[in-house]
């Protein structure tokens, strides 16, 4: 795309700081990037767009909090495959006004989060515009001999599983969270895992689906869905419950898994995860969402994802 | 990403219409496509973002015509490398007014032009907020046994050539130019470059572009420079001269390649392209770019993109 001088300028600032990684065969400053792929079975490749006003508030957070979330929403896409993230490229669009210290804060950001899981940024673009900032990250994985997690692997009679706390994260999280590749690896590398997502439209949409890609029904059981600080204390604001929160909430960026009882057992006694799971619900046969409360009576349960778009 | 129900039935109607080519084990509806590269030397990747007001403009074109814009940027950043592009992913970010037909219209325009090389659409990201369009598409390529061709392999010596006509695109080649795929390729496997890119930030920029990263001098011959009639029907509003913009103007979208002054004269007595080719200037030591008329005499050539980024 054609560019200009500060954008010429800030590609070399970004260039002279990029660490060129094993594997990386072209890196910053080509028309593409280039990375080895001899002996790797699948290229994962993902993407996710943020804009100003929609998925933060540059008011209200720094351009490094923005960059940090714009990598680790993507770094959380291939986590949820629970494959290995190995490379990004970055699209910027950026507001008029935005001068050389936002970009590099911005690239700061990105920067840090990537290097946190020893992913590169190898290539991008960078605009600017009339509008709010838009980012735009694209990111490779591999599957390092692993088998891809997909949503529609869950099987009847599975247990569904969750890690860390839901809801709320509106109040901090969904700018300062930490995409769990890590966990997601071990949990690929150590159970037999039949679906996984991350949870980004909220536990009940991205539950949903799992059920519509599996073909298969769900039972949440309420008081076991782990709600976090932040849905307490966002629920005596909004008036509505905690779990509500938990259960709608968008961009809590957790592992939703479904796996084997047995399996789901295994991992109860002994978490390796370094953060908490729980054992929320049941898939069984048919279609729909139901919670049950615990006395074992049900209702129906809506996936309540947020809308931006009409 | 968090998304509304409209976000859902539109992923839903391009799922339904994606076709899935062979290599593509993961296609859209999960956390990330997958593509088997089993076989494959080197996966690339490139990034292009495009804004409503800055490189296109949605009151003076559709939302087809910007679709494949958007996919046609990308693909020919897989051309300059001299490599086959496969599968890309999309992010739009669509203005709260736009509707499904909008969003469809858009799609299309980036599907169909997908399709003409073979690249399939294997996922990405919708969502909306309070700004322009902002269309960002990231695509991926492979080497198919071939060298990818840099912009830092330009020798002393060198010829420097170009596909095509140059100069005006804003004219309207800029949303309706052929990505130069298919002339890459024949270039790649039946000549042997040694710096190819395409013309996006314009033929001067580029070509300094090209000087940096090779630390090599050109000399571009003034009479050679193929100037479209496109810039000689700007040239007659901005009181510019045709070749004026033919060196300055941006998104070409044309092949700028060098290759020794043999391979030249062999590519220029049978040229198997089905484009004109032109022999413009020549690769020298030093560093910088001149200008030379037909009596030898020369000037300095700046290197003048046009500037979006204060």
């Amino acid at each position: 795309m054609s560019r200009g001088k500060g954008e010429f300028a800030l590609i070399e600032w970004i260039r002279r700081r990029a660490p060129r990684p094993r594997g990386v065969v072209i890196g910053i400053g080509d028309d593409a990037a280039a990375m080895d792929v001899r002996g790797d079975r699948l290229c994962l490749l993902s993407t996710d767009m943020m804009l100003d006003g929609t998925h933060f508030d540059l008011k209200q957070c720094t351009p490094r909090q923005v960059g940090r979330k714009a990598m680790a929403t993507n770094l959380s896409d291939i986590a949820a495959m629970g494959c290995v993230p190995t490379v990004a490229v970055v699209s910027l669009g950026l507001p008029g006004r935005a001068d050389m210290k936002f970009a590099k804060e911005l690239n700061r950001g990105m920067h840090e989060m990537a290097a946190e899981f020893g992913v590169a940024i190898v290539g991008g673009d960078i605009t600017s515009g009339k509008g709010p900032l838009a980012i735009s990250v694209a990111i490779l994985g591999r599957d390092a001999g692993l088998k891809p997690l997909r949503r529609s692997g869950a099987k009847v009679g599975d247990a569904i599983m969750v890690t860390g706390t839901l809801g709320g994260s509106i109040l901090g999280k969904h700018l300062d969270f930490t995409p769990r590749v890590r966990e997601a690896l071990i949990l690929n590398r150590r159970f037999k895992l039949h679906a996984m997502i991350d949870i980004s439209d909220g536990l009940a949409a991205d539950l949903n689906h799992i059920c519509e890609e599996s073909r298969v029904a769900a039972t949440l059981y309420a008081d076991r869905i782990p709600i976090s600080d932040a849905a307490r204390r966002l629920a005596r604001k909004t008036g509505k419950t905690p779990l509500a929160h938990a259960l709608s909430d968008g961009e809590d960026y957790e592992l939703l898994f479904t796996l084997s009882q047995r399996e789901a057992r295994r991992l109860m006694a002994r978490n390796p995860l370094g953060v908490p799971v729980s054992h929320i619900g049941r898939i069984h046969a048919g279609r729909g969402m139901w919670l049950a409360d615990k006395h074992g009576k049900r209702a129906r349960l809506a996936p309540m994802g947020y809308e931006h778009f009409k």
